[in-house]
């Protein structure tokens, strides 16, 4: 997408967890602190945009914190508001289940504060709002407490499941949907929210959070550019309060991302059915058991997100899920 | 240039070492091996071709030797000759000085053997060989060495700086130039030597050892498959005997890759010029000493090569520099 990236690992790992069976290792917060020392001291520490997805534990999600916020500050000596701007998904857990130590909720809740843009699915928001998600009400309220409580400029929630008000017509229809819902605060603090409600796969897919957060880096900044205004010399990139919920930045962004993930994970589908009917009509070996492990195995490798034969998708997508209001 | 890769990192730092400073760690050969492991146990082992660069310490060298000898005997299960191309760059030292502990020089000599395409710079060549090259007849023994003596089917000698009998007008001109040398041996491995000639920048680049490999696993798989006869379906892709120095898919690889990294170069040096005009415009500060190492920093950093922003070099170069006879 024409970005200059660094990477941090914060692991290494031979697969994704999806597998339920992995090898490799973790970083520990004194290696990520290493790191950035090692960086700054040779003046490499000179980035426009952060990403941060999975951090391994309560410390060193703190060291990522330090990292964003000296880039905050220092970026603010040179440059107007607008010089720093931080992605933060914070990985937590999934549908109710945690899948990090406990303690890192609470670090989260005090970092957030910090971040321009956070990327949590419905139980992460619940988490970090401590507002019980089961309605559309509850879903504005929580939101509420995210832009006011912890100031936060902008806030996606991936993955909402739940009716958010659709017309009889549409929840009557045979495809599941779901939905993302963003909001953009306005200077008082108030939500601006739109949802965009798009088609489910029946696979399962890993990676699509990170797929999503790595879109949004891209094209909130392309989107912001494209105003053509100063909305991108303005403090975390917040519109004012004359622009519409439908015309924010982070509506046109997530419109895009949206579109590529739809064309990639389509591909990827279809991708998949071909490979396990090669793999699977090989010779079955082994118990029952572990015949379902490796097919478990097979179709987890099947599932992998096509991203680099579909770049054309990633670049030029074809938008067909619009932003609407809620 | 569309190949899906897994990469194994075999360091984590903050930034290449031609900054004189850095922080981070190097993994260890048990850590290569976990994560092979993790690969295999998960159906995850299987790659058409592999590169390796630089690995830390004998024992590492060794584990990555191992990954490759199991992907080759893998592969030759399921297809004929030809499934698993290993392209394998010798990282030991340059310019006569070893940076590595001097166990992993026999390290490699016990392995080179297994690999399909080497890529030393002339300090590795006399390492492996055990020839000292001086002019272009010992560099063709050196050559011989690595075809018989380590059955290697693929040599290409990056950065021969010496004369190589070029014509007597050219050597006058004022551009300074350099070649690679490269060698497909013939089925009684004899080598068909080319050499490419190239004009070398006035200033000091990294990874452009790195970049040279990388390009080369492409351009190496597409000029076989552009072929469209069977040499993709022959062991290591040699060649019939029938086929000139100058035809050979090695040669054409080397001219595309040599485009492409002349382009990148180019421009880096440009926007190193530029760069540094900006940055060293800045008030000093410090001693003298401080200030000269603040230099080399930026300076380093000003080189950093600018591939993302130039993918169109990478993807589509003008080949200036063609194979010739030696």
């Amino acid at each position: 997408m024409g970005c200059d990236v660094s990477a941090l690992n914060t692991v290494q790992f031979s697969n994704h967890t999806g597998y339920r069976q992995w090898k490799g290792t973790r970083v520990s917060a004194e290696e990520i602190t290493d790191l950035w020392t090692g960086l700054r001291q040779s003046y490499l520490d000179t980035f426009d945009m952060m990403l941060s997805g999975y951090v391994p534990g309560a410390a060193a999600v703190e060291a990522v914190g330090t990292i964003a916020k000296e880039l905050r500050a220092k970026n603010n000596n040179y440059k107007k508001g607008g010089g720093f701007f931080w992605v933060l998904d914070p990985v937590m857990g999934d549908n109710d289940k945690l899948y990090v130590a406990d303690d890192v909720v609470p670090a989260y809740r005090g970092l957030i504060q910090h971040a321009d843009l956070i990327l949590p699915n419905q139980f992460e928001a619940e988490l970090l709002s401590e507002v019980k998600i089961t309605d559309a009400a509850s879903l504005r309220h929580a939101i509420e407490v995210l832009h006011t409580k912890f100031h936060l400029p902008h806030i996606v929630i991936t993955s909402v499941s739940m009716p958010l008000g659709e017309s009889q017509s549409s929840s009557t229809t045979t495809t599941r949907t779901m939905s993302v819902v963003g909001s953009t605060r306005t200077s008082t603090g108030k939500p601006r929210l739109f949802k965009i409600r798009f088609p489910v796969f029946d696979c399962y897919f890993s990676g699509t959070g990170d797929m999503f957060a790595a879109l949004m880096v891209v094209r909130m900044r392309e989107a912001v550019a494209n105003l053509g205004n100063d909305v991108g010399e303005t403090a975390s990139w917040v519109s004012g309060d004359e622009v519409d919920a439908l015309d924010l930045p982070l509506a046109k962004a997530a419109e895009k991302v949206l579109a590529s993930m739809h064309e990639v994970l389509s591909r990827t589908c279809e991708g998949m059915t071909e490979e396990m009917e090669r793999t699977t009509g090989l010779e079955k070996m082994g118990t029952e058991e572990e015949e379902a492990k490796r097919l478990h195995l097979l179709r987890s490798k099947a599932a992998e997100l096509r991203l680099v034969r579909n770049l054309g998708c990633l670049r030029n997508p074809k938008v067909e899920y619009w932003a609407e209001r809620m």
